[in-house]
C-alpha cells in the first residue's frame, strides 16, 4: 500500500485546497443555509475521481443527499461510505479566530466550519478514491458514497428516503464517519450511536410584549417556562420524565468489558473545556459509562425577551427552550416525545407547546462481526496500536436507517479528534489527523476487495 | 388662552413634521445607537424656539442631557419641563407593522419608536412654547427644559450629573413626563415613580460550547442558570429574597383613598395584552393595589444558546438573564442589589455572577402640594374632568433625583394613554393625545406664571 500512501501525501497540497474548497461553501442545514450552490460543489468533487454522481432528492421538502457510485476490479463486493456535507450553525460567531467559512491554515492546523465534522473526511476519502484511480488505475470493489444533507439537523426526512429507495444504497458493508484517535492519541471505533429526539418548548402568554413594570400583574412568559423546564430534571441529573428509563437495555458482556477498557477521558475533557466539576461530580470510569450509557435532557438554546447590550425594561410575550434528548438503545424519540407531553400535562402545564423538531433512533452493531474485526486490522495497520472499541458514541446520527432497515454491518474510520472542537467555534484538523484518515480508508478499501464482509 | 389653542391646532400639520423628525431619528440609549445625532436634533429643536440650548455632558460616559432655558414676562418663576429623547430598543422588529423609525400615520395614528413616550411628550411641550411666542411674543414665565439621553437605560449616570450641578436646574416646580388619559380616557397624574433594579445574573460553565452529546457528564449553564433563578420566586408571586420586602412603606389615608378611587383597569389590560389570568388571579381592587403598590422580579430577557431556526446540539458555555425589580418607597436599589447577591450564595450559587446594571430610588410627591392642586385643574380645564390620581406610577424615572436631591413640587402631564404600546412593537399616539397634551402644557405655563407653585 506505500505507492498509495505515498500518492496521498505527495498530493495533500491539492487535497487541502479541496477541502478548502468545499468549507468555503457554507451548508448549515438547520439553517438551510448554502443549499443553493453546496451539493453542486459536492457532485463536482466526487465526479472529478470518476464517480457517477446524482443529487439525490429527499422527501418532504429535505435538503438533498449526494450519492456517488464506482465500479472497481471486484464488482461483487460493494463498500458504502457513509458522510455527510451539511454542517452546525456557527454562532457564537465572535468566539471564532477565523471566519468560519474562509478557511485558514495556522501552523499545522486547518480551521473552519466543517474542517473535521464532516468535510474533512468526505476530502480524506476522496484522496483515498484519486489514489488508487491514479496509481493503480481503478478501484478495487465496487463504492457506493452517500453524503447527507441534513445530518446535522437530525436526519430528520432520512428514514422516509431510506423507506423509499433504501435498497439504492445496499452494500455489503459500510463505514461510517466519525472514527478517528481518542484523547491519548489511539486509534477509536465505534459500533453504535445515540439517538436524539430534539424539541421546541414554548409558551406565550401575552399578545404583545408588556412594559416591565406590569410584571406585577400580567403573567410572565420567562417565569412559566422556567416552572415547566424544573420539573423535568432533578437531583443527580436524574430525567423524571415518567417512564424515560422504560426501554434502556443492559449491555452485553462483551459491550461491558469494552466499556471497562476505555481510557479515561476525565483530564483531556477538564483541559479542553476548563471544567471544574463534571456532572454528578464523575470522573474516570463512573465518567466514561455517564457519558456513553446514559441518556440526556440538554437545554441548548434559551431566549425570552431582551438579549442585547444595556438593558430593555420589558415583560417578554413569550419565551421558549431548545431541548435535545440523547438517547440509549432501545429508547426511541417519539415515545419519549410523547412521555414528556404527558410529563407537562400531568405537572399542570398543558399551556406549554411542545413542538417535534427531529428524531433519530440509537443503534449499535455486534462487536463480534468480521467486518468490525477487518476494520479494527486497518485501524492497528495504519495507528500501530490495537483501537480503542466503543458499543456507542456519545453522539447520534443515521446508523439505524442503513445498519437495521437496509441491513449491512457498520464500523468507523475517519480522521476525527476530541481537539476538534466539533460543533463549536474554532472548529480544525492537523494535516497529520487527515494523511491518516484517508491512509485508512484506503486500506480498508484494499482489504475489503480481498476479504469481503464475511 | 384659545388663541394658544387655535395656534397649536393650526400648526397641527407642521408640529407633526417635527415629531416625524425626531421619531426618525434612532436614540436607543440601551444600544448607544444613534447619539452621534439625536442630541445634536433635540438642540435644534429646542433653538428653533427660541431656547437657549445646551448639549450637557453626563458622568461617566453616560449619553447626553439636551438643556434649554428661556426667559418669560415673570422672570422670577421659572418651571422645569422634564422629558427624555432617548427611546427602547425595537425588537421584536417582526412584529412591527411599519419601520420604528420611519413615521407612518395610519388613520388617526401616529407610529413609531418614542411616538409616545417621550419624543410626543417632547413635541407637545414645543408646540405650547411655539404658540405662546408667535401668538404673545413670548412665554409668560422662565422655562427650563431638560431632555435626558438614558432614562429608557434606568437614568444611571442622572444622580451624578444632579450632584454635580443640580441647582442649574433648580426650579420653583417641574411638570414630569408621561402625565395624560387612562383607559376610560379621564385624565391622569401621578405623583411619584416606583424605582427599579436592573441586574444581569449570569453563569459560563464552559471555556467553549460543547456537542451536546457531551452533556452527560459537562455542567451545564443553562440548567444551572434555572436552578437559581428558581430560588428568587415563590407561590403567589412572592419574592423569596430575605428582607425584600422590609423597607416597603403603607400609604397614608390621602394616598389609600386615592388608590381606592382608581378606575377599573382589568378588561383593559385583558384586552390590549390579551390575557387569559393575570398574576395571583387579582382583578378588580386587587389588580389595582398590586400593580401600584407592590415591587417585582421580572426576567427581561434570557439567553443561552442556540436560538435561531431548526436546531443545533449544542451545550452552551453559558447562560445568562436580565432582571429588573421594580422598587416602591422606600427600598433601595443598592440594598435589593446586595440582598440577592447575599440570597444567591446562602442558596448555594456563588458560582452565579451577578452585575448591577443600574438602580431608581423610587419616589412620591405630596398629595397636597399647592402645585399638585394647580395641575390638577389645569387637567380638569383641559379635559372636562377631574384627573385620576396616582401616589404613584407603575413606571420608574429618576423623579427623586429632581424632587429630593434638587427639590421641587412635581406633578405631571402628557400625552399617554394605555393603548399607546410604549416599549413595544407599534408605539403609537392619536393626534387628539398630541393636541390635549399641547394644550395642557400651556395652560399650566400659563397659570404658574400667574399664581406660582406655593
Amino acid at each position: 500500500m506505500q505507492d498509495i500512501y505515498q500518492h496521498i501525501e505527495d498530493h495533500i497540497d491539492e487535497h487541502i485546497a479541496t477541502l478548502f474548497r468545499l468549507v468555503s461553501q457554507p451548508s448549515i442545514s438547520a439553517q438551510r443555509l448554502g443549499f443553493d450552490k453546496a451539493p453542486a460543489l459536492v457532485k463536482d468533487i466526487f465526479e472529478s475521481v470518476g464517480m457517477n454522481t446524482d443529487i439525490v432528492p429527499v422527501p418532504n421538502d429535505g435538503l438533498p443527499s449526494v450519492y456517488g457510485t464506482a465500479q472497481g476490479e471486484r464488482t461483487d463486493r460493494t463498500l458504502l461510505l457513509y458522510t455527510h456535507y451539511d454542517v452546525q450553525p456557527v454562532d457564537p460567531l465572535d468566539l471564532w479566530k477565523s471566519d468560519p467559512f474562509k478557511p485558514e491554515r495556522r501552523g499545522d492546523r486547518l480551521y473552519g466550519r466543517g474542517m473535521s465534522d464532516d468535510k474533512g473526511n468526505i476530502i480524506a476519502r476522496i484522496a483515498a478514491i484519486r489514489a488508487f484511480n491514479e496509481v493503480r488505475g481503478g478501484l478495487p470493489c465496487n463504492l457506493k458514497f452517500f453524503a447527507e444533507g441534513e445530518e446535522e439537523s437530525g436526519s430528520i426526512n432520512l428514514p422516509d428516503l431510506i423507506e423509499q429507495r433504501g435498497q439504492d444504497f445496499a452494500a455489503d458493508a459500510c463505514i461510517w464517519e466519525g472514527g478517528g484517535r481518542d484523547t491519548n492519541n489511539d486509534p477509536f471505533m465505534y459500533l453504535g450511536l445515540k439517538g436524539v429526539l430534539t424539541v421546541e418548548v414554548s409558551i406565550k402568554r401575552l399578545s404583545v410584549d408588556a412594559h416591565s413594570s406590569l410584571a406585577t400583574v400580567l403573567p410572565s412568559a420567562a417565569w412559566r417556562l422556567l416552572d415547566a423546564l424544573q420539573t423535568i430534571k432533578g437531583d443527580g441529573d436524574r430525567v423524571l420524565i415518567d417512564g424515560f428509563y422504560d426501554d434502556v437495555t443492559p449491555l452485553s458482556d462483551t459491550e461491558e468489558a469494552a466499556i471497562a477498557a476505555l481510557p479515561d477521558e476525565t483530564e483531556e475533557l477538564r483541559q479542553i473545556y476548563g471544567v471544574r466539576d463534571f456532572v454528578n461530580e464523575v470522573s474516570g470510569d463512573a465518567l466514561i459509562r455517564k457519558k456513553y450509557l446514559t441518556p440526556t435532557a440538554n437545554i441548548a438554546g434559551l431566549t425570552s425577551g431582551y438579549q442585547g447590550a444595556g438593558f430593555k425594561t420589558v415583560l417578554p410575550a413569550s419565551a421558549s427552550a431548545k431541548m435535545d434528548f440523547r438517547l440509549v438503545p432501545e429508547m426511541r424519540p417519539n415515545d419519549i416525545f410523547n412521555k414528556l407531553r404527558r410529563h407537562l400535562d400531568r405537572h399542570g402545564f398543558s399551556d406549554i407547546e411542545l413542538t417535534l423538531i427531529g428524531g433519530v433512533n440509537p443503534y449499535r452493531t455486534s462487536m463480534d462481526a468480521p467486518w468490525v474485526k477487518l476494520v479494527a486490522e486497518t485501524a492497528e495497520e495504519i495507528y500501530g496500536r490495537k483501537p480503542v472499541m466503543t458499543p456507542n458514541m456519545a453522539g447520534t446520527g443515521p446508523m439505524y436507517d442503513f445498519g437495521k432497515t437496509i441491513g449491512m454491518p457498520i464500523a468507523t474510520s475517519g480522521i476525527d479528534h476530541p481537539a476538534h472542537n466539533i460543533h463549536a467555534p474554532n472548529e480544525n484538523i492537523t494535516i497529520d489527523d487527515f494523511l491518516l484518515g484517508a491512509k485508512q480508508a484506503a486500506l480498508i478499501i484494499q482489504r475489503f476487495a480481498e476479504r469481503g464482509a464475511k
